[in-house]
């Protein structure tokens, strides 16, 4: 035996490169299995970790005590020495033209070309878009290297599908799509994940898998982007959404989507890895972009709609309003890219009176709209007008404490709520 | 008791007008219960009704049997004389400039004002613009009589969900939507089809239940051309669809929508009846449009596709080949508005020697196609090339017979096909 297939059960030593959403619950489950370590370039993450605080509320306290107490987590790049399995599970933004900003990957890839051996295996969880893994591994492995893919280097790719706040569907018990760069590297990728996932699917290229990935997403953004279109199509033939998705939804095959700003690290995202492709081959993406400006222009619509609602109960920009929900999803802590921020700012240029509430609100929000800003829900009564931006559930039975109260109603969360998007 | 209140369930006299995919079945299944006759005009099908042959499969010879025996179908007017309910159920399609085109709601409305008397009812099962059933009426009705709606004449909306070839989802146990233009017309609606289907769904007005049938299959349309354009941008970058989708669907909120020509009467039509009414009221559709756009223009990229196809596997424009399947759905003898058809022509005009097969085939598309259709399957190793477009079950094991030959499976039907949609 020689070169990859020296790399067996018993002794790959895995890297994890990006302690956030994906990589520390994988880091968490793999540990258990194999000889694993952690690096995450930001030392505050690091920090917070040692001292048993996981901000995105994914994994407990006996769990990082458990981490801790292994040594295994680290910003010190140093701790990848000795490996031979890297997994990078960093973030893939896009910049402020909307365009793949694949900095991150990029970085990772040059981390682990510090370390990276003969035979070594590069796994990428990160979505991205069809063709990236290995135009990446080339450029950077393969141009700083006497590394050849598959003669020195492997690489595989298994997207993540974690769904954050959501128990039910958790890294154990979702289908895991891999996929490697030829038969021994997917043999190793295999052996890895199915240690601890229930179930994998390999798909037949690192190619199909990044873009089965790419369209999940894509396709919630168009069913959402349509719900939006529909909405305010029929808001300006005055019939309500609400009721007209109620009774499509008695139909066994209709989708049940709502209509909603997108925000989150995913689903506003991801659309733009694959139009950005789809433009440097020469092929359409029209509706991908169709749905995904439908989305985008949501912030401006929703507002004005909105500003129209509180005019029509005759309110003034003197009235005091309530903001409740600040988080891109509900019930968990994520306020990555979300646009109910952007929504409750563009507010606070109109009502001076306006306050925000959302029970995840870490500190660095709560400093930066300081007056603005509500530790606790007390004293509802003073409010005119309440938005309720996301279905957080401690807000379940609010709305029997402010039945006086006009509530606009983003989520067609209450029951009676005066305006619903 | 006066007015529309004189209508109680044991003095119903219902007409059904229009005998079609969504008439038959319903006064099938009405006449159980009630004092209905079935109105088409078209004497053909009341004929061949008579002669016991239900050209869309939906009612069986003793079923059949039983309504001539009744004498409640004609395509005599005089047979509405003295009803007080009146179903329309006739179809509702586009022009060709992708209009709507209502000629046959109003036609109805028109026999039905013959008939009319003071406090009946009539019922719109047909898809319409949110706000058409109204707007016709009082074109029709009121401008014509001196009757008043809700006044000397009333309206229900109930729209149909009549899925064509599918037996698990059918009249009896699909939820059905109901509204109608006051609160004792409603209750008249409500009595007659809570007698015969299990769950309805009230609307609380005419135009919820309007716009809540016709998003239905907008929500069809623009996920098949989200499909639809996916795969050829991935036919560019030489990624097989079909793989890709086998890596998304183990998602588990992952839509199953497969690429495909959007044909039938329903999913292909609808978004240009909403997107016409947008366009009245000044308000948006883009992604509808843009959607349509992608699937009108399927054929076209399928016919290319298949003409590359042919040509790779160094075959001439002499080339022997066979096309499975010319309905517009698997397991029904649904031809309307089939772009299987089309597509079958675009490639008669490439290749001389191209055969077309179809189980549900009836005699006016054998006549049109004359020499180039197939009235059994046999001699199957004489062609060269197969196009799948249609899956019906009767190919299921066709494979089999045929693995030496090249297949162009439009359907991801069989194991091994040589191309893929």
């Amino acid at each position: 035996m020689s070169g990859i297939s020296n790399i067996t059960k018993s002794n790959y030593k895995i890297a994890i490169i990006g302690l956030g959403y994906v990589g520390l619950p994988l880091l968490n489950l793999s540990t258990k299995y194999f000889n694993v370590v952690g690096y995450d370039k930001n030392p505050y993450r690091i920090d917070s970790l040692k001292k048993l605080k996981d901000y995105n509320k994914q994994i407990g306290i006996s769990d990082l005590k458990k981490l801790n107490k292994k040594k295994i987590i680290s910003s010190d790049i140093n701790i990848l020495k000795g490996c031979n399995i890297y997994i990078v599970t960093v973030p893939t933004p896009v910049n402020i033209r909307n365009q793949p900003d694949l900095k991150l990957v990029k970085n990772a890839f040059n981390t682990i070309l510090k370390f990276l051996k003969k035979d070594d295996l590069i796994i990428l969880e990160s979505t991205v878009y069809p063709g990236a893994t290995v135009e990446i591994s080339k450029k950077i492995i393969e141009k700083n290297t006497n590394f050849i893919l598959n003669k020195n280097f492997y690489l595989g790719y298994s997207p993540e599908r974690i769904n954050p706040g959501d128990k039910k569907n958790n890294i154990k018990n979702v289908t895991k799509v891999i996929s490697a760069s030829n038969k021994k590297s997917l043999n190793i990728v295999k052996n890895f994940y199915s240690t601890f996932i229930k179930n994998l699917h390999v798909a037949e290229s690192i190619e199909i898998a990044e873009s089965s990935k790419i369209i999940e997403n894509i396709q919630r953004d168009v069913n959402i982007a349509l719900i939006n279109e529909l909405t305010f199509l029929f808001k300006k033939m005055n019939i309500p959404m609400k009721q007209i998705l109620e009774a499509s939804r008695t139909k066994w095959n209709f989708l049940d989507f709502r209509p909603g700003l997108v925000g989150g690290h995913c689903i506003g995202i991801d659309p733009y890895y694959l139009a950005y492709q789809a433009k440097r081959i020469g092929a359409k993406s029209d509706l991908i972009l169709a749905g995904r400006n439908i989305n985008n222009l949501m912030i401006n619509k929703v507002s004005s709609d909105i500003i129209k609602s509180i005019k029509k109960t005759k309110l003034s920009i003197n009235a005091k309003i309530l903001f409740l929900g600040l988080t891109f999803k509900e019930n968990c802590p994520d306020f990555r890219n979300s646009k109910n921020i952007i929504l409750f700012q563009s507010l606070l240029k109109k009502y001076k009176h306006i306050h925000a509430h959302d029970p995840y609100l870490n500190n660095s929000l709560k400093i930066e709209y300081k007056e603005n800003i509500l530790k606790k829900l007390t004293d509802l009564k003073q409010y005119d007008f309440i938005i309720l931006a996301v279905k957080h559930n401690q807000y379940k039975t609010l709305y029997k404490k402010i039945s006086d109260i006009p509530v606009y109603d983003m989520k067609y969360f209450f029951k009676n709520s005066s305006f619903y998007l």
